[in-house]
């Protein structure tokens, strides 16, 4: 468990991709992407080679009020048919539904019915039994799942342990890592991963990870833990996601040796379609304030705040950070 | 020495912390930076714990024209005076001289009559004999000397040991793992620091690392190499570096456990002079050109170029690079 699987030069077969930019990346612009930017996403996953393509949250439409988002926050069926028609491709399509904030026996339907391919459930570690129940029924419906497990760098060892034991015990497919503070160092993120890994081991599951780079570390934790054996490794076009964003896949691909993997139609969206995304004011991506919550452990929303505010005065802002630590 | 040293809890008091944004980030503006600026930033190390500053190179005034550059490219005695004066602090200070392009045998007082603590003396590997003259010589003059071999990612294994081998029988103080193309990962960046400790074992001398972000890698490099025994880290205030830039200081200073650092200070200097230097036009930092270059192990220059053209069209850039691999 100490070695890594594989080298800098070899492939790994186990190793899939999965590009989040439309959910990660919505809560940057509230899902509000054109459908012909979701188009050619898609079609740019097809085309290098990604494994699954998360197209968004299913959110209860109880709860969130459909006008107040993008249709990426619900991906209804047909909204998701309208993109990829049956997804006559080898890109699997993923939504995201989060504990406590869908209404999980009413929107989706059996597998044979829809083109979704997996479902990932994501939950804080005190929410594991209500994503277990989740997890269970979108087994029997015939997805693929996966476990979210957020804010990792918050959960002590004992609920880990419990948590990893209690998921492994499951139908659950894969469970992820999720540094959703962007706070865990590469040394610090492998020990968790081999945490992950061994309390997988012999289950035929798999450990994800899902990185923030708040202290600019989201693709070096990803590569890292992947070294020591994780293989379900999420991405997102030129990082866009929540605050300071996520692993971006154009360093990802780049970095992976499988032939199937082709940086060269990122880097045409990213030209075609992340420049003006940016231009149009969207803001995502490492700075100075994100540093500050990821070193302190927290959750980034007073530095999103900081960002919207356009404050620069940093160390204004680490004061007050520390006195309400 | 495959065993971490210290761990993430714990303070090692071999760390030394190297200041290098006049030095590097002068790569960015031509050494034109304000006497405040260098001031300011010279007092924020000070306060900040710093190790060293590095105020930049001794370059060979008969072959580069003063008149074409800042004052910094060439670092007279008399220019550090006018910041430091007699420097009664315990920021020690430090210039760079490039084999090949500096007069070594004119410009360097005895270290009696300078206020200079430190000479780095960059080569490329296959300049190690001309490095070694002028170490012993600057060594000679009473100066700590380093050895920083630059584009290490290009160097083979035969040619490193040999040269590493030669290093260890000089006086040099710290020889430096210097990735100038950004194109290491924690894995090949850590194998390498692992021979570079191994040839200086029980010779008291010590290792450093300078990394450049093309791959967005500087700051986890530094902390992984720097987990397995190097000491000396090199840092620039936001990163502030030729291209893609280095290690931002205040990452590694968020990062370093020991209290004789303060963060706090370096995001004074961020608010009050970093911001000012990007609002006027100075460009550095990760962006998907220098991914490319750094993926494909070699000199940043054409992406610098394609920086400074404003150019966007990043997959026909990568197409160019890979017909001229």
């Amino acid at each position: 468990m100490n070695k890594r699987k594989g080298s800098l030069m070899s492939v790994r077969n186990d190793i899939k991709v999965l590009d989040a930019t439309i959910r990660d990346g919505g809560l940057c612009n509230n899902f509000n992407f054109t459908d012909e930017f979701v188009t050619e996403l898609y079609k740019m996953n097809v085309k290098c080679g990604t494994d699954y393509m998360e197209f968004g949250y299913k959110a209860s439409r109880n709860m969130f009020k459909e006008s107040d988002f993008g249709k990426w926050k619900f991906c209804k069926e047909e909204d998701i048919r309208s993109i990829v028609g049956e997804n006559p491709t080898d890109l699997k399509i993923a939504v995201m539904a989060d504990v406590g904030r869908c209404d999980f026996k009413t929107d989706f339907l059996p597998k044979y019915e829809s083109v979704i391919d997996m479902v990932r459930v994501a939950c804080y570690i005190h929410q594991i039994p209500a994503a277990i129940e989740m997890i269970e029924y979108f087994h029997e419906l015939g997805y693929e799942t996966t476990c979210n497990i957020m804010a990792i760098s918050q959960a002590n060892t004992e609920q880990l342990s419990q948590a990893l034991e209690m998921l492994s015990q499951t139908n659950v497919d894969v469970i992820y890592l999720v540094d959703s503070y962007g706070s865990l160092y590469p040394e610090n993120a492998c020990e968790l991963a081999r945490v992950y890994l061994s309390a997988v081991e012999d289950t035929g599951k798999q450990i994800g990870f899902h990185a923030h780079n708040n202290q600019n570390l989201a693709f070096a934790n990803t590569i890292e833990t992947m070294s020591y054996g994780i293989s379900y490794l999420d991405a997102t076009v030129q990082g866009m996601g929540r605050g300071a964003g996520n692993c971006a896949l154009e360093l990802l691909l780049g970095f992976l040796k499988n032939p199937k993997y082709n940086l060269y139609y990122v880097l045409k969206f990213i030209e075609k379609y992340m420049i003006q995304l940016k231009k149009d004011g969207v803001v995502w991506g490492f700075d100075t304030q994100y540093l500050l919550t990821g070193l302190l452990n927290r959750h980034p929303r007073e530095a999103i705040e900081f960002t919207s505010l356009e404050r620069e005065d940093y160390s204004e802002f680490y004061k007050t950070l520390l006195e309400n630590y």
